[in-house]
This record gives C-alpha cells, sequence and structure tokens, in this order.
C-alpha cells in the first residue's frame, strides 16, 4: 500500500495522537522520564494502514491496543524528528496542528538535550501541561517536584 | 481551506460514514423511502474542516450533531452522485472502500429510479443489510413487508 503525503495529513487530522509523557525515573538525572509519541489506533481490520503508515516514517512499533483495536506507536527520537518534519513541511489542517506544534517543541528541546537540565525539563513539563492529553494536577505536582530538586541538588 | 483529493481521502478513511436509511414512508409507491447518507462528524472546532469538504463535493449541509460535534451530512443524490465519482477516481485505502463500493450500488440505483419499484427495493435492502450499520433484524422485518406488499399489490 503506497501512502501520499496528502493521504497521511489526512489520515492524521482525523486519528493522529500526539502525546507527552512525563514518568518519574530514578536514573535520570533530573528523576523524571520524557517520552514523547505518536500513536495512531485503528481498528485490527486495518492493520495494514498502521504497517504502510510505519513504512512512511521509517520507523515505530504496530501492536495490539486493547480488544480488536491495534496501534502504531512511534517513540524513538530519531524517527519523531521526521514526523515533525513532515508534517512541518505538509501541515496538518485541523486544529491538530495546534498540538503538533507543542509537541514539536518538546522533541526540539530533546534533540538539544535539554530534558537533561533542571530548567529545559521544566520548559518541556509547561509545554505538556498546554497540551490536550494533559493530565494537569499530576503535572503540577512533577513541577513542584522539579524546582524542590533543582533547588536541593 | 484547501483541500486536496489525497487529504479528503485520508480524513474520509478515518472519519466518513456511509449510511443507507430505509424509512417507511406512505406516499412512496412501495411504501419506503431510501435515505443514503455520507456523514463526517467532527468537534465544533474544526467546524471549518466540514465546511471546506462541503465546498469541495459541491454540497451538504453543516449542522450540530449532538453536544460539541459537528456533522456534515450530504444527502442529495445529485451530489451523492458526485461523492461517489470522486471515490471511484481517488479510492479509500482502509476497509471502508468495501462500505462505500455497496453505498455506491444503492447511490446507482436510485439515479436508475430502481428504489419505485419492488424489485429495485429489494435489491437496495439486501445491499443495505450488507452494511455495517445495519440494523439487519429490522431490515428483514422490511424485506418480508415489501414482499407481502409486490405479492398484494
Amino acid at each position: 500500500m503506497d501512502l501520499s503525503p496528502d493521504w497521511v495529513v489526512g489520515f492524521t487530522d482525523a486519528e493522529g495522537c500526539f502525546h507527552v509523557q512525563i514518568n518519574r525515573h530514578r536514573q535520570m538525572s533530573c528523576g523524571y522520564q520524557v517520552l514523547p509519541e505518536f500513536v495512531i489506533v485503528q481498528h485490527q481490520r486495518d492493520a495494514q494502514v498502521l504497517h504502510a503508515l510505519k513504512r512512511f516514517f521509517g520507523g515505530g512499533s504496530v501492536r495490539r491496543n486493547h480488544a480488536d483495536r491495534m496501534c502504531l506507536r512511534i517513540r524513538r527520537l530519531a524517527v519523531l524528528e521526521r514526523v515533525c518534519e513532515f508534517f512541518l513541511a505538509h501541515p496538518l489542517k485541523t486544529r491538530k496542528n495546534v498540538q503538533f506544534r507543542k509537541f514539536r517543541r518538546v522533541v526540539r528541546l530533546m534533540l538539544q538535550r535539554e530534558h537533561l537540565q533542571p530548567e529545559g525539563l521544566l520548559r518541556i513539563v509547561r509545554i505538556a501541561m498546554q497540551m490536550n492529553s494533559a493530565d494537569r494536577p499530576r503535572l503540577r505536582e512533577v513541577l513542584r517536584d522539579i524546582q524542590q530538586r533543582a533547588r536541593n541538588g
């Protein structure tokens, strides 16, 4: 199955999700791991579309999501960089573009390794808090914790 | 907002619905009205995309669906004919294409005015029964009723 750029934009406008998770992680220098991911969920009957999207972006993994749903999940930073370059050159037409632009700022900060410093990590958490999928009460706690650690460390 | 054909295909692969409703209608010669419709639902923040799709297909109406959802609904046969021509020239990539092909058979039968004769109407009901959104127990009753009427009339 060959996908054209415009088809990928249209399909992502409808089904794509840009998430930024921030998880507690003892081995990370600031105590937290930043996990940006680009996700598309489909009924298993259309798993072939997810595999075609995986080939299109040159990475990611297609797995079962839950019940009869399959999921393409892209987490590797090098692949996410390509995803971001693609949607910068071929802009989303829905309001999802606003989410994408926040997501892209996070990916760029990570490529510059800013997430390994308290100040960069705080910038990322603040961007993540503005995203649709954000668990804001939890992220506020994360923010306070990082600030506390930076003062103590 | 300018939409390209491939974007429209990608977006429809994700969000488009092809329905065929068959409703009791005393004034129709066979006692039933066939209502094919092409529907796309979006959050109200992306109502502009629905208006752009309406312009793209040259018809349909954009209205509130429920709560914060808006809906483009195309019901006019002349516009549905254009919709069908478009998706025939630019095929859907997901299994939704199977639904579309059944939908297109119904639209073609209606353009040939077959739905006004019992035999044509029965063919349409049988196609509608094979569609994902079908209420099969109800359509089986409709089928029996049309057959009964044809025998009596």
